[in-house]
């Protein structure tokens, strides 16, 4: 696999873009991570999202850990070349860290933000090791 | 209106977090832009989206050449605090300064970027001024 595809992308100075998963069928917005080169080229090849942790500082196959892989269904870059969008099947239907559907769980109600979106697993036992 | 609620979020070291707009009813990412807490405040008091620009360096209303705004259905966090959802409606079902419905018309095929989506409307005929 030569690397062209992945010059079109316009990586900040750090190297990274943030890149929206979103679930294919629903259509729901499950999580906004970032990837570098790596991550963008390893999701192609393994048909699974990778992204770059910034946190941990090292690249991040998603679901490593909890199962909750995110299976690629299409790939696509946004008019300023900075942003991915990839269209996921979300494993286990849980795509967050807290046992949430999405990340996006918290509503901005007047001034409050609400929680919106019940856990469906609890993360004790989603991450056993 | 007071901005404890601006508080919530968890604003990088230059003020920035990424701001999905996603189309309320199809479900479509339009635009993935920047927002910082003066952004995110016009955008809840004005009920449009505002963003900061990182290349023109100040508050951007959404639409304000275009005629393009996006009207706020929703406002959602994710678990880390640090990227914000909105649901809008787009105004001209036109997103993208190329004329096109979403920002995101290039889709990966193999190792070839293709665009997808059509151009609505000549961006000539969009920006007059």
């Amino acid at each position: 696999m030569k690397d062209g595809w992945l010059n079109k992308v316009n990586w900040a100075q750090d190297g990274l873009v943030p890149a929206v998963a979103q679930e294919t069928g629903s259509g729901r917005v499950l999580t906004v991570a970032w990837m570098n080169r790596e991550a963008l080229k390893k999701t192609v090849q393994t048909g699974e999202a990778h992204y770059w942790s910034r946190s941990r500082k090292k690249l991040w196959h998603k679901g490593e850990e909890s199962g909750h892989v995110q299976k690629i269904k299409s790939i696509r870059l946004d008019c300023d070349e900075d942003v991915i969008l990839i269209e996921v099947e979300q494993a286990g239907g849980i795509a967050c860290h807290t046992g949430r559907h999405s990340c996006f769980f918290q509503r901005l109600e007047g001034e409050n933000w609400v929680t919106t979106d019940p856990v469906l697993k609890d993360p004790k036992d989603i991450y056993k090791k």
